[in-house]
């Protein structure tokens, strides 16, 4: 059981289909399995099964950590055939190629196979509902839920309906999330790549330039944001922040004094060209390698995990929501 | 004792004469007394003693959840004259206003008192070394050693020091930070904002227009932070994170694949126009006020210390820094 989780919905022996076994849509079934859910994978890939266990049993250490408790995987089944797959769905959570024909005809498939019932998700971080759903009978069915990698860790799942989705059904998507323990948000207006991935894109342009002007190295900016930035937004939004910031004045202190600040650095910043062109592309690879060449992704990828972990634990523990 | 701190330095006993007793000068005066040091702030403000001795009582709960042994003020000194205060100085931290005339005026009286070997350290966010010490006999003693709000707990310190500094000392000025706990890293470039202030300025643009657009909320805004790019970022930077997110191809597979994306949300962005005008300073204040309004600044940030605490102290755990 998740210490987030504030539904009252339960969704344990419900029914998931994951489309695609890549890496979000293993996550995604590790995380439903943790949450008591049967699940179906259905990817037309040779040897899928096994890449999908695999992740699976790693993750298990982490969703233990975050205490999750203990589960095997008798409740998962592979099934190729697409139709088979969805037939008896309550959920349908799909990860397929970022392709817009391909997941035209993919929801199209599935909504013939389908429980009228069974709701539409969409992990795409780029693909809007209302362009995935152009072959959609009920296309007001389609929602993005699109999680943050890892998805069996980071809290956050971006919910963007279409604006022809109703907004029970919205409801709906955001109470499952809800009910396996995810901070469900929703998203007002379809933007080509929602919040987080637009901030991140935001942020990563001054990086890469600051890297390209030899202001800072790759391994020392990841160290700058992991000793500034990123303790202060795991515990509190940029606007809070700022809020904070102000002190005793709060945001209105803020919007006085530091605007005139940011607003001549966001020219500045605005002004400069930035590009992955090829000059671009070589030096971050190379300074990528100073930083991190001598670990194995892998390894990288577990510690990151086990901090992950450790940071949300103590970030619930101290919400007084874990014992 | 910090579980940061990797320098052999010793620094208790040590006298610090922190310039400026506002919430930055405070919060230092807070953590060199945590290190042992012996502190003088000097501030000619009537009352600061008050205001900067209550600021040290409540941060010393953080402190002491951060693993620094209990301390009490005896260390603790004030002098209202700026020469006595930096007569006896190792270390000068300044933290006074954000005016140029005024920080070079500043820098030359403490030069003339100041033991000659003392560091000339300056909290400045946005004045950098090489403009700050035009009235030095010896400008190249000034460094930026500027902190993240509240220096007592985050870890960072942009160490920026002019081209006229010599590597040795620049070297001093890390050492010490190093010595009672922080993270200092060495800036490269004099450059407005530095690193750490230029990345929160270009997120917040972002943040600013999306808020604006009416994407999102400020209330959402926040939480999907939180709850994605916030923990990622404490546990990883910005190129590792990427790095991790290319799966096995590593950063060379997102440089392939994803910054076609990443780019043409660039083009999007930069185009778009973004301004702290009447409008939008109305808008995000009343945003403001339904996300936090309804607690007292002194509340949010206790809370937000708190969860930074336990977030630093997990981190440290994790990596087997703490018992």
């Amino acid at each position: 059981m998740s210490d987030e989780g504030n539904s009252s919905l339960n969704v344990s022996g419900r029914k998931a289909t994951v489309v695609g076994g890549g890496v979000i849509g293993a996550s995604w079934a590790a995380l439903f399995l943790a949450n008591g859910l049967r699940v179906t994978v259905s990817d037309p890939q040779d040897g899928i099964e096994a890449k999908v266990v695999s992740y699976i049993e790693e993750a298990k250490a982490s969703l233990l950590a975050r205490g999750y408790p203990a589960f095997d995987i008798g409740n998962l089944s592979f099934e190729k055939d697409l139709a088979k797959a969805v037939s008896d769905a309550d959920y349908v959570q799909e990860n397929g190629p970022e392709r817009l024909e391909f997941k035209v005809e993919l929801w199209a498939t599935i909504e013939q196979a389908a429980p009228e019932t069974a709701l539409f998700l969409s992990s795409s971080s780029g693909i809007p509902a209302s362009k995935q759903s152009a072959g959609l009978r009920q296309p007001e069915r389609l929602i993005i839920g699109h999680p943050f990698n890892p998805p069996h860790l980071l809290p956050l799942v971006e919910v963007v309906p279409s604006d022809k989705t109703p907004p029970e059904l919205t409801a709906k998507a955001v109470d499952f999330y809800d009910a396996i323990g995810k901070v469900a948000l929703e998203i007002r207006k379809e933007i080509p790549g929602f919040v987080a991935n637009r901030l991140q894109s935001a942020i990563f342009r001054e990086c890469v330039s600051l890297v390209r002007r030899g202001v800072v190295t790759i391994e020392d900016l990841d160290k700058v944001v992991v000793n500034s930035l990123g303790v202060r937004w795991a515990t509190g939004g940029p606007f809070l922040s700022f809020h904070l910031g102000g002190g005793e004045g709060g945001f209105a202190h803020f919007l006085e004094h530091l605007t005139p600040g940011m607003e001549s650095r966001w020219k500045d910043q605005v002004a400069t060209d930035v590009q992955f062109d090829e000059d671009t592309k070589k030096i971050l690879l190379a300074q990528i390698r100073d930083a991190y060449g001598n670990s194995p992704i892998a390894e990288l990828n577990a510690e990151r995990d086990m901090k992950q972990v450790t940071v949300l634990n103590s970030l619930a523990r101290s919400a007084g929501k874990v014992e």
